[in-house]
């Protein structure tokens, strides 16, 4: 089943310990549309500038992705600069130009209306909520965020998750939102605020699925998907979109959506996050091969299977 | 078979957002002793001062833990007073009082000489060489250590390394130790230094074990187990002395040493952890069942189990 996506599409400026990149093609829908491309049909909303030229969408087209929904604009595209120099789980922002993302009206194109998967990656959660009613009828609604909506923004993410099924978030991020210091009262507390499921992503730790149990059960169903010790993070920048995409993309291609179906998710999202890293930007998911993720998946099953 | 484990027996001062408790029994030996009891005989090397006393002794002798290696010495048992108002993953310490361990020189009774298993837990590694040197012949022996002595007693800690086969610390202190921040890296870097195996503690994200390969496999052996989110965390003091028993002590009760029975002490580890984090001090070990080990196991396996 088709996803549509909406989220940025962007040029970063990236530094790390391995090295430098100078405006490449990046942004959370661009990550998350590689990622959930070798698991089912993607369809992207977004906004771009002048300089996203044909070299740009030849990276959507050679993975079959639906670009109908990326309007042009007069002006450039959504602009970051950041640097992984003293943290790699910690990106330092340099430079946020919204550009053409400022006036961005995201419109659902007739051809994506069928979407039966709605994903919302981390943009302003106004125009999330734009992109969620018009879109009422999907099966499964899951969105991100970050500390900065958060923080400055909340009353709108609020409404957001009112109509959210599942939330990615990190750590930090579920603490922030609940405002507690333990992550399972935190999950528990944004269960609350709308979405019955929560991803919380550890980083180089892996992630949890948390999901609302119904009330005369007592507890909190959770699930843990590890994250594979890496020997080198060349980028941590999309790791967390790639999860999303990863996980999102292998929910939308199964018939029917069991707690296993779930389970297996978490690892495909886990899988894609670990690849995301080892390039600059979105290198590594532009060369991959489903065979390599079946392959790594194998590998996260046997990192913390029992016989 | 039987564990012989040598290291602090004391009494701790702590205070947590959860409370406070002054001067109870606590120390790296007891918590690890008192975990692995559940599995195994376990004798104990330490020494104490005069404010151990009967009610002291009786916690060790309700597990059946062998005491006769605890040597009394005039003066105070050491003492540690530390608390986590700001941080539960990481002790503030406001004091250390090494009083009879300052003058400690380990001795092994006659009693202890059979035992197959040795644990050199978190002491001055001068001491845990002593230790070692008087139990050249065991099968499997497994060592911890912590920041101060890997920053400034290092010398003294790679030669102790060198007759490990196994140590057990957590992130920061193996990217101390082997000064790279990668955690890959810096577990190979540390099984170049004498032990064979790693087992790295993630605190509230669970441990790896890392296992050095045969030169020709081109790989690291690894295993996650993750760890469970805990309704509350009342007290982290002794969570990696716990994690550190219940691994060992699993080890120990088996008859052989196969990779899945790594892994299921990996589980048991953590599972002992866990327990440990609920009451002040070394309250839930004390009051702990197997059947309550056995059911926890349980939904460890779910927590990361894919069908």
């Amino acid at each position: 089943m088709a996803i549509t996506v909406v989220g940025s599409v962007a040029f970063d400026t990236v530094e790390t310990p391995a090295g430098r990149y100078e405006r490449q093609l990046a942004g959370a829908a661009t990550y998350f549309s590689l990622a959930a491309s070798f698991f089912t049909d993607v369809r992207v909303i977004a906004v771009v500038g002048e300089d996203f030229g044909p070299e740009q969408e030849a990276v959507f087209k050679a993975r079959n992705i639906d670009t109908t929904g990326i309007e042009r604009a007069a002006g450039k595209s959504f602009f970051w600069e950041g640097s992984y120099l003293e943290n790699l789980n910690e990106a330092k922002t340099h430079n946020t130009e919204l550009n053409v993302f400022a006036t961005f009206n995201p419109q659902i194109p007739d051809s994506y209306r069928d979407s039966e998967f709605l994903f919302l990656a981390n943009i302003d959660p106004v125009l999330q909520r734009r992109v969620r009613e018009q879109m009422p009828h999907v099966k499964l609604v899951a969105g991100d965020t970050m500390n900065y909506w958060i923080k400055d923004h909340k009353p709108a993410l609020l409404e957001v998750l009112k109509g959210l099924d599942l939330l990615l978030i990190n750590d930090t991020e579920a603490r922030m939102l609940a405002g507690n210091d333990n992550l399972l009262q935190a999950a528990r507390a944004v269960m609350t605020m709308g979405p019955r499921m929560l991803v919380v992503k550890h980083g180089e730790y892996g992630a949890t699925l948390f999901e609302r149990a119904a009330p005369e059960a007592h507890r909190t169903e959770c699930f843990r998907a590890p994250a594979l010790p890496l020997e080198e993070v060349v980028d941590p920048t999309g790791a967390g979109d790639s999860f999303a995409g990863g996980f999102f993309g292998y929910l939308a291609s199964q018939a029917e959506l069991t707690p296993a179906v779930f389970r297996r998710a978490m690892f495909y999202g886990s899988v894609m996050g670990s690849f995301a890293c080892e390039r600059f930007g979105t290198e590594r998911l532009q060369q991959l091969t489903r065979a390599e993720i079946d392959e790594r998946f194998k590998i996260f099953r046997e990192l913390t299977h029992l016989d």
